[in-house]
């Protein structure tokens, strides 16, 4: 295949390379996945194109001709993608979801995708699998343990109860954008308060069933391009740095805003609005009055956004995690492992300066050098264990080659701000004062400091694993260093940790950030 | 070894590691390198000490007692770094030089050196040696055919003839920083006009025996930290954005300013500058005075910075291209591909979209769409290899990120022009108006017209070959499209080009560039 990478596991087994198409009401499009079963993986390419199989379905549910024949054309385009990647049918995964689920001629369209292409064939979702392929993409890229998936397409609306992390009660609705905007916002001008009001009722009648929902006031986890857009636009309107929306969380005041500032403008000028895809401007202010609708129903107090979508669901379950629950056993740590290995990081080295920094964490917290910060001990872990991913670049300057990867980076589980943090801790691994930069607006009272104590943390581990050979196996600190300074008593050969610590000098800033002097012991 | 990479050359050969051991005469220096003998290389980690094993050593030639306790301390470190990373004396080069090679009790300092590591013996380098290892970094890493290599370190100062990229004459004088600085240079405030002159006379004196050199007026590279330094420092003062200093040119006049900086502050205040390692600050002034004599001597208009040095030399004779004439056949491709390997680009892919570029670039001169500025052709075709290297980090905005990657790159043989209008083709190459953005500073008039050129050849290519198989095996322009267009006549199967180009609607640049609409026949 044409996805070349001479990147194999661990333990030597080659990359596969498969393709996800996700025939959707609104929007279809085809996304190649590379991996290693178990051990990593990676989106490695995508095509996209705006379909709408499902304009102009109306109540009578039947594909329109025009749209059919934009189908069938998107499918021979994607069939000669897959023929040129050497994509066979034990490859690709096509699945297609609620607009052609509901069409009355769904036969006829199939029929004549068979004979547009045998690359694939097209799977048909029932509404409940299509949940389920939400609730796996919700729950293996956020850390949502208690509460609802909200999966919003062009055709359908998908909900999901998560109990334990497993999907409870799912249900799908034909609240689509695509749908909720031809029966409701046909308006050519800004959208009518009538008309919103409406569109709100109708959401509100068709969920009143869900006794498990209503003003349950859990958390909820969003799926879909609407989600996404909508986050990158109220991103935008904050000012925000741009760390991407994985994890980003959408309040339901911010969702009435954006409700407001979408309708007020006619449908045209809609997809001109930072964030928002333009082939999606005349749908998205639908997807965000249901959206609006489905969370103020819930009583939920904001909608939690996650890139991953459809796609990555039948991606995890059907290649990734298959043949066994489709579930990571820690989001956090698959994310972080993830990012190392592609990056080709030498995990020996990078988890042995994990497990010293936690050590050094634990001591001096031990010794009353400080109070940790919620999550502060996960977010030094995952650093030290990105802290050298840079190196993929070059080794001069990797610290800050390290930030700009973990900030392009999508890191499910982790929200903008632990993302930001993670990012500045690895670029201040190595020397430099450690500020927050350019990503100080994402941060909370009091991250200066945990930054400053993590980044710390993770050098003096990095001068103990200098050699990058695990010759010093534990840490610890004790009171009663010459000078009253606190005694680094480590095991193994500290030939290489003196000289680095000595060469960078990073005692006086080990002072600054906990008041006593650093003594090698 | 503790430098893994699961990444091993196109046929499977696994890299290896190597340490070169620099022990100069101010500062040393241990540079690991990863690579595939003939494929790729990098450096993978770098311990630096300045040791000034010759400070002191006065017209007697005798290192020091307190300079020999330095250097077998910092010895020490070395071999047990060696040691840790498994690098045996077959993997290890440890070369001393001119205060090592100079000193009469040379002896006692190996034999002490010897009695404290097995790892590595070191090799002690004539002069001419030294000059050599100097040529072989500067023509691999420039694109130098005639003219002079200058490499300045603390001890010595060798100038080499270069003759059709081979060496010619070469020679080693006692003109290093910390002699030269020792020498002339011993006030502790602002250096004075006198003491400048005398250094500079006896800089000429030295070198007035080089026939060859006096006033050849020839392109002169410069190689050592001090060269570098003075770059650094010379682009901060410029305000330049930060591309490096591999391929800048200092001019004599730039080099005349600088000296003029330094000398009016004490040697305890030049290490502060930007640009000016702190270690070094002290000795600075002498490099940059002795640089400016000799460029002047040789009526240089410039000299030309490379990143690499002594060490590279030894590193690329003794192991890249060990048993071959160690001299690339192109800097540029050898450099290029280097880049791409390393970023585990799809060379078949890439490769052919670069053909693609050339014939399309040339099938437009032809039809006399636009006049090619000079070298105009080589950039395009760097620009579509290192295209896709930002797929590293991921396929969404993999454009913004192979910018980042190639700004990030030292990309030797190309200046930081030519490296600045590579990476924002690259930037381009997918979608978005061509603009130099933050790079503005660093090119040339005429320069944006020829960014909008390479950008929308390498996009038309890229639709040609969107499969990635070499679908589209030929590709020209000819006049007598429909509405008078340029017909693009392309050999193959046309299905994704002309979806792709439809769906990213390029037609319009094109037009806006070319003067034409582009018609796909």
């Amino acid at each position: 295949v044409s996805w070349r990478t001479t990147r194999a596991s661990a333990d030597g087994e080659p990359p596969r390379t498969v393709a996800v198409i996700d025939l959707g009401s609104n929007s279809w499009r085809l996304v190649v996945f590379t991996f290693v079963a178990g051990d990593w993986w990676k989106r490695t390419d995508e095509l996209y194109e705006d379909v709408r199989i499902g304009a102009g379905m109306g109540a009578d549910h039947h594909l329109r001709e025009d749209a059919i024949a934009r189908g069938l054309e998107t499918l021979s385009v994607f069939a000669r993608f897959c023929r040129a990647g050497e994509l066979g049918p034990g490859d690709v995964h096509a699945v297609a979801t609620s607009a052609i689920r509901e069409a009355v001629n769904q036969q006829v369209f199939l029929d004549r995708a068979a004979q547009a292409t045998d690359q694939f064939r097209i799977e048909v979702l029932s509404g409940e699998q299509e949940a389920r392929f939400g609730h796996i993409a919700a729950v293996n890229t956020t850390t949502l343990t208690d509460g609802t998936v909200l999966e919003i397409g062009g055709g359908s609306l998908q909900l999901i109860e998560v109990r334990g992390r497993r999907a409870g009660a799912l249900r799908s609705f034909e609240l689509g954008a695509v749908r909720m905007t031809e029966a409701f916002l046909t308006r050519r001008g800004p959208a009518s308060k009538s008309d919103l009001r409406k569109l709100r009722k109708h959401v509100r009648q068709e969920l009143s069933e869900l006794g498990w929902l209503r003003g349950a006031g859990q958390p909820m986890v969003g799926i879909g391009g609407a989600v996404r857009n909508l986050a990158a636009f109220a991103q935008a309107t904050a000012g925000a740095p741009d760390m991407g929306v994985q994890g980003f969380r959408l309040t339901r005041e911010t969702l009435g805003d954006l409700v407001a500032e979408l309708a007020a403008r006619p449908p045209s000028a809609r997809g001109e609005l930072p964030g928002i895809k333009p082939g999606r401007g005349d749908i998205i202010l639908a997807s965000a009055a249901t959206i609006e609708a489905a969370v103020e129903f819930a009583e939920a107090p904001a909608i939690e956004v996650t890139e991953a979508g459809l796609r990555d669901g039948v991606f995890i379950a059907r290649e990734l995690l298959a043949g066994r629950e489709p579930l990571f056993d820690d989001v956090r740590r698959a994310a972080v492992r993830n990012l190392a290995i592609q990056y080709e990081s030498d995990l020996s080295h990078v988890e042995h300066v994990a497990a010293l920094s936690l050590q050094l964490f634990d001591s001096l917290v031990q010794q009353g050098a400080f109070a940790p910060d919620t999550g502060e001990r996960e977010l030094l872990w995952a650093a030290a264990m990105l802290h050298d991913v840079g190196m993929t670049i070059s080794y001069d300057d990797h610290h800050k080659h390290s930030r700009y990867l973990i900030v392009s980076a999508e890191l499910p589980g982790f929200d903008p701000r632990e993302r930001a943090l993670i990012a500045q801790i690895s670029r201040y691994h190595r020397k430099g004062t450690p500020k927050l930069g350019e990503l100080a607006g994402l941060v909370r009272r009091g991250d200066h400091a945990l930054l400053e104590r993590c980044a710390i943390i993770v050098r003096v581990a990095e001068h103990l694993e200098r050699g990058r050979d695990q010759a010093v196996r534990e840490v610890r600190v004790e009171r009663g260093g010459r000078d009253g300074g606190l005694r680094l008593e480590a095991v193994g050969d500290l030939t290489l940790p003196r000289w680095s610590i000595e060469r960078y000098g990073d005692s006086e800033l080990f002072e600054r950030v906990f008041g006593q002097p650093l003594v090698v012991g």
